[in-house]
């Protein structure tokens, strides 16, 4: 499989730790959105959205949106499953991963955060306000959610990670690229910490990548 | 089954769209989000994000995020299958669906034009101007992809509705009724006319439920 993405993207990173879950061979390109590369035509081709990730599994035509992506590689592919077998959890573990993929994580990606720039003329602190509150929300939600409900485990549902997990850890990793406080959210920290500790998400993880600030 | 919706709400549409189309029984509590009752302790309990739809299928928890609730139901119920047997042509339907339901939608709901209007002070035809750029976004690529791609027919992906169908019609209504331009999108326009003459859309259509505009 080849893989387009970025090192900071939380979308291309969910779609490299389900790879690396699964032990799917891969290779990855590393398109530079600081450079504006997937506004060009040879991008383009690939998404006409101008959006990581897309990936190529042998001859077919590219697959895009992280989530449809992770459901592909669910159905088409072997190794550890990550989606629950019980539809109601399957269903709550679609619903904590579309709380992050739908409605917190567009809300600050690269697009946004130059419209409110360049459209509105925002100096960057406060854009980064915006940025903050969209996460905040996410978070909020997240925690009150994790905290409370019964399917929660060791991971989001249960004792393994599944699609929300690979969600939740793409957001945690935010928090420090975007220098969101993280004090008010314990138990998606926890959740956090032990993606972080599968050897997958390590290696998955965005500062790792080619393009990634040093040090 | 009981939903919670708005007659307003893309999401609940779709939801609404797929209980009608696969005939499942159920009935609607109708939220109303301008007064704020998403945000009462009576909803939050129901669904911490503060946002419809949630649905109840017995005495389980609430189902929430509308794409989660339309894979529960084409995985639990029987009716029209709405998503394709093939793996590749599911991604493809999953794709489109998410460039709606996660890269489009979310930048217009109601929590993110308060905040747009209370934090930074946009007065409300400078908010629109955000709100119309994450439509035209949306509008398009689904216009690119549509009018280009293989798989596309008389709806987008063959000549059956899918969970693609329902999110570009949820889209698609929304352009009427916050005033965005849909003369360059004729193949968008094709399939949500396609949509809108299915007597299960035109019935669950938000100008047909309790709290919409008269006339």
């Amino acid at each position: 499989m080849h893989l387009y993405g970025n090192w900071r993207s939380a979308a291309a990173f969910r779609v490299r730790i389900a790879l690396k879950l699964k032990a799917i061979p891969y290779e990855e390109t590393f398109i530079d959105l600081d450079a504006g590369d997937q506004h060009k035509p040879d991008f383009r081709a690939i998404n006409p959205q101008g959006a990581v990730p897309a990936l190529f599994d042998g001859e077919g035509p590219p697959l895009t949106q992280s989530l449809a992506i992770l459901d592909y590689l669910e159905e088409t592919r072997g190794g550890p499953r990550l989606l629950p077998e019980d539809a109601r959890a399957r269903a709550r573990v679609r619903s904590l991963a579309q709380l992050v993929a739908c409605d917190t994580h567009p809300l600050y990606v690269p697009r946004v955060r130059s419209f409110l720039m360049e459209e509105y003329g925002l100096p960057k602190e406060r854009m980064m306000g915006f940025v903050r509150h969209a996460f905040e929300g996410g978070l909020r939600t997240l925690e009150t959610r994790l905290s409370s409900e019964d399917g929660t485990g060791r991971f989001c549902q249960g004792d393994a990670p599944t699609h929300a997990d690979l969600c939740l850890v793409s957001l945690w990793v935010g928090t420090g690229i975007f220098g969101v406080p993280t004090d008010p959210y314990p138990t998606v920290a926890r959740i956090a910490q032990a993606c972080l500790a599968l050897p997958a998400v390590a290696e998955a993880h965005p500062l790792r990548q080619p393009g990634a600030p040093q040090g």
